[in-house]
């Protein structure tokens, strides 16, 4: 028996949609402990809500997750479940990509169902509320001790739609030289601008990077210095940072402050960054060696 | 012993006061598990609160259902504890008609009774937090096993206050025909419109639908075609559809947008709904045949 | 062994923070509650935050109190566990004045450490998310039975951060006489400004209060008449009231509808304080006596 779901979604918390869901599980599973990894990701972003997930799926307890950003509820699409780690995680959500890159970094899908089992679902008078009247019941029933293949027909692994999930390439421009174009995967609530590019691939561009944010034309492009460091103390009042954030990626930051309002930068935007110098008579910041 | 709290406010999550209310009933009654049903109701908005109550409570699991939307806190209005369904669940509240359409929802009032028993209560140096104060050790004591007697005085349950739900009516129209008033009883997160009409009442008038939104004059009038379909992919791109939601009423909607945005609709505006037919050109959509 | 954990945090919900850090919590020790305060302190704001958790701390269940507003995370700032109430609460946070005023409010520091035994800490790519990295696992460690000595190095518990909160003071006008300069401490979610004054402290000044809104020159000052009461519904429409609230503190209040919003005042700001008297011709409202 499952002790624990993990829910996240795109249902935002003005409605009673997660507390529906919430209500399902807990009235069929009442010993069932239940955690919200958020419920904020924008409507219809399956995208975003995939990113969230997969930061958060090594953090959860063993038992279910539950995903969903479902802009194809009741259309054909297909609702699944995901077995990962030996049976100790199993990932329920619609089959749109949402589910990939947590799967991924759980080590990979180990078998995989449709929930096509309709007798473990409610009954309801509309299609529109898979939460409710899919995911919640099939959640609760599988912490009760309904076993995995009982949700429906077992379905190739490998068929699961994956995600799309851009790497920084090569990018080699001709005022700023050989560097990485790399893309803002996260804006967080503190306004700082995850890339999708880590402190390894970017050592060979110094502890000072040219940031390049590119513009209609290349006369428009905005171009920034920003110095590496570990923490937000360590950028310099005023100044640009590339904070190695908590996952080890590069994050556009600020000290105190929002870099996306700053910059105008959001999720999906192109980022370029180039080997860079700081400005003769530049104030010296405080940087912590790296640990 | 009641083992589930259900929690409804319009307290928003920005301050401690939902954290506090749950801490009052966590200490009073450490066995007990609350589930936020939500806590986004517009500020003072009784019959919105009334409302998310409603489509809520049929699916919370039996024990205490805690609803909080009390302009009149401190003042002379009663809050009241409402038994229903053979004393599987008990609704506490203001009584100023938040609780009545769930009642309603849940079979009726058996017996209701004032808070009046103020050594249930905890001492305050202010009344404006009966949340605190009132209700959550009231329902924290009910979840310890204190008798649904003990809270107060008994009152007759027909004397809760009543909600005005406004039925859709027969409408007639010089240009349109006979149709129907409806009015938008609740705007979700998507921007989704939900009337106060189902698809029985709606057959009539064919699975084209003309909706109106009347303006100041019949010439600002916005009249727009839908069609009925039972998922939002069913609807096309950048048509309007009316959806059968989860809970069997129409909804006006859009594919992965707001409808509500579109037509500059909120919760409470008149809707009229007319037999309709498709714009010849108009490209053919999809539509799957209602379940 | 503690059963409970409080949280609050300036995180928000719109990204996965929150749902993290109690993943951890529930991970290492799954028997835990965890009761959210609230997560909507603003970005960075101590003061904000320190407040909303001495008005909530005297009503969390014994236990871990976790509070997390920490701009200064990943640099040379402390995290610290602070004992109170004979080692019923512990709270842990930065030290950087956000636990003050709660710490106060529960009887005073008994012994501080700080968190620097790293082996209850997880690793981590980054320095940046100390309340998944550290907090979370200390947290959990606590209520899984290490004792609190354990967590780190003893630190003199008057050398944890104390909390700069304003009073109010004696205020001369020379058109207003003889008053008192009070600061607005918390504007809550229905626009109520509260005031870090009691009604004890203003007794003097009668149940009709000339406030004060100090603007660039004295030409500017908003100057409004408010009555004293004890609950939203004795303002009267359109009044200004004084409503003593659940704290005991003066709060600038409209009967339903925002006053922050009519004022334009927001924390921090000053508001002076003076005896005052009703217009002539103002129609009497309704007036409780204060409890």
């Amino acid at each position: 028996m499952h002790q624990h779901v993990s829910l996240l979604t795109d249902y935002g918390l003005d409605d009673e949609f997660v507390g529906v869901v919430k209500s399902v599980i807990v009235d069929l599973a009442p010993h069932v402990n239940i955690t919200d990894i958020t419920h904020g990701i924008a409507p219809f972003d399956v995208r975003a809500g995939s990113l969230a997930l997969a930061r958060a799926v090594q953090y959860v307890p063993a038992g279910i997750v539950l995903a969903i950003v479902d802009p194809g509820v009741g259309s054909s699409r297909r609702a699944v479940a995901v077995e990962v780690a030996g049976g100790r995680g199993i990932l329920l959500g619609p089959d749109n990509g949402l589910l990939a890159p947590a799967v991924a970094m759980a080590g990979g899908a180990e078998r995989a169902f449709e929930l096509s089992n309709t007798s473990l679902h409610l009954d309801a008078p509309g299609t529109t509320f898979a939460g409710r009247d899919i995911f919640a019941p099939v959640a609760a029933h599988l912490c009760n001790g309904v076993a995995v293949e009982e949700v429906g027909d077992e379905i190739d692994p490998a068929l699961v739609m994956p995600a799309v999930v851009p790497l920084a390439s090569d990018e080699s421009h001709a005022a700023h030289g050989a560097g990485l174009r790399c893309e803002v995967t996260w804006v967080d609530r503190f306004g700082n601008c995850q890339l999708n590019v880590g402190r390894d691939e970017t050592r060979h561009l110094g502890d000072v990077i040219k940031i390049v944010l590119p513009g209609g034309g290349s006369s428009d492009d905005v171009v920034r210095v920003a110095r590496v460091t570990d923490h937000y103390g360590g950028i310099g009042e005023g100044s640009l940072g590339l904070v190695v954030d908590s996952y080890g990626m590069l994050s556009v930051c600020l000290d105190r402050a929002s870099a996306a309002e700053m910059l105008g930068t959001g999720e999906g935007d192109a980022v370029l960054l180039f080997a860079g110098e700081m400005p003769v008579g530049t104030a010296s910041v405080e940087i912590r060696p790296a640990r």
